[in-house]
C-alpha cells in the first residue's frame, strides 16, 4: 500500500495518474498548500524541501519516503514494469522529456504563474520574462508533439503524465493551447484516459474536503 | 565515439565529468552561448529548446541526438553500468536528487544570476525572490549531506555530478559556502577528483578558444 502527502497542484496530479494507470493501492493525504501546511515542523520532517507530493511506501522491508515527483515516477515505472520503456533511445526519449519538463516548462509556468497573479507589485519585465518563457517551452513540446503521438515518442509514458500537470493547470500561468494544436491534440487524448480522469476527480476532492 | 556540443556553462560540465569517469572517448564541439549560437538555425536542428549540452552517438545502429543534461547522464550510467546503483532505495535517491537539481536549485541559481548580473534593471523583489530561494535550496543540499558522504547517499553517482555543475558556477548566483559547512566539504572532495579537474580543464579550454 502507498502512501501519498499531496494537494490539487500540478505536480500532485503526476504520481496519483501513475498509481491509477497501474492500477496499484494508494491512500492520500491532504497536505493544504493554500494553508501553508507544507512549512510545517511536521511536513519538513517528511521533506526537507517543503513540496508536495510526497511517496511513502516499504522498500526491500524498509520504510522510504520519496520527494520530488518525477523521481516518484520513475520510481514506480520501474518497480511495476511499466510506462518506461527498458532500454534504448525509446527510453532516453522519456528522460530527456521529465527532465525538460522539470527544468524547462515546469519553472517558467509556475513563475509566470507567481508574477502575474501572486507577486506583491506588477513587474512587467518579470512578467514577460516568465510569460515569454512559457510560451517558448510550450511551442518546443509543441514541435515534439508534432513528430510523435506521444511526448517520448509513439508510446504513452511517465513523460507524458509529466507534461500533463502543468498543462492542466495552464490557467494558472495565462496560457492557453490556441496556438498549440498539437499540445491540445494530445492533452485532449490525455484528458480521455480514466485513470487521468479518476486522478482529477481524486485530487480535487482532496481540495474541497480541506 | 560520442560528440558532445557544449561550452563552458553548469550544465555542459556534468557529461564532460560523467565522461572523464566513464574513461570514454569523446569529441567536444563548442557551441559560444555567449555569442547565442546556441540560437542558431544549425544548432536549433540538432535541439530545439536551444540548450547546450548535446550529446550525439550512434546507438543500437542509429544515430541519435540527445538533449538535457540530467538525461545524459542517466544515459551514460545505464549504457556503462556506472555511477547510477542498479534497483531499490539507493536507486530512488539518485533521481531525487537528479530532479531536485533540476527543478529547483537549477532554476534558482540561474535566475538569481540573471537578476543581480544580467537583467536591464534593478528588481529589488526579483533578486530579493531569487537569491533568497538559492540559498533555500543550499540550505537543504546542506542538510542532505550532512547526512551522508554524497548528494544520494554514501556512494558517488550522478547525482553529485549534476549538483556540482552550479556549484561550480555558485558565483553568477552571487552565492558562497560560508554558510552551508557540509557542502563546502564535499566541494572540496569533488574538486579532488581527476575527473572532475580534467573536465574543468577541457570546458575552460574550450572557452578560451573561440
Amino acid at each position: 500500500m502507498y502512501q501519498l502527502h499531496a494537494f490539487a497542484t500540478p505536480n500532485s496530479i503526476k504520481p496519483v495518474i501513475t498509481l491509477e494507470e497501474l492500477g496499484l493501492d494508494y491512500e492520500l493525504h491532504a497536505v493544504n498548500v493554500r494553508k501553508g501546511e507544507q512549512k510545517s515542523s511536521q511536513f519538513i520532517a517528511l521533506n526537507p524541501n517543503a513540496k508536495v507530493p510526497v511517496l511513502t511506501v516499504t522498500d526491500a522491508g524498509r520504510p522510504m519516503s520519496l520527494t520530488e515527483s518525477a523521481a516518484i515516477l520513475v520510481y514506480l515505472a520501474e518497480r511495476h514494469g511499466a510506462l518506461l520503456p527498458a532500454a534504448g533511445q525509446a527510453r532516453a526519449r522519456v528522460f530527456e522529456q521529465l527532465f525538460f519538463h522539470a527544468s524547462a516548462v515546469s519553472p517558467a509556468f509556475g513563475q509566470a504563474g507567481y508574477f502575474d497573479k501572486l507577486a506583491p507589485q506588477v513587474i512587467p519585465h518579470a512578467i514577460q520574462r516568465f510569460h515569454g518563457e512559457a510560451l517558448r517551452t510550450l511551442a518546443v513540446l509543441d514541435g515534439v508533439l508534432a513528430r510523435s503521438e506521444f511526448a517520448a515518442g509513439d508510446a504513452y509514458s511517465i513523460a507524458d503524465i509529466a507534461h500533463f500537470g502543468w498543462l492542466w493547470r495552464r490557467a494558472f500561468a495565462g496560457v492557453d493551447l490556441d496556438g498549440s494544436p498539437h499540445v491540445a491534440r494530445w492533452f485532449d487524448v490525455m484528458s480521455q484516459r480514466p485513470a487521468v480522469q479518476r486522478a482529477i476527480v481524486r485530487l480535487d476532492g482532496l481540495a474541497s474536503a480541506t
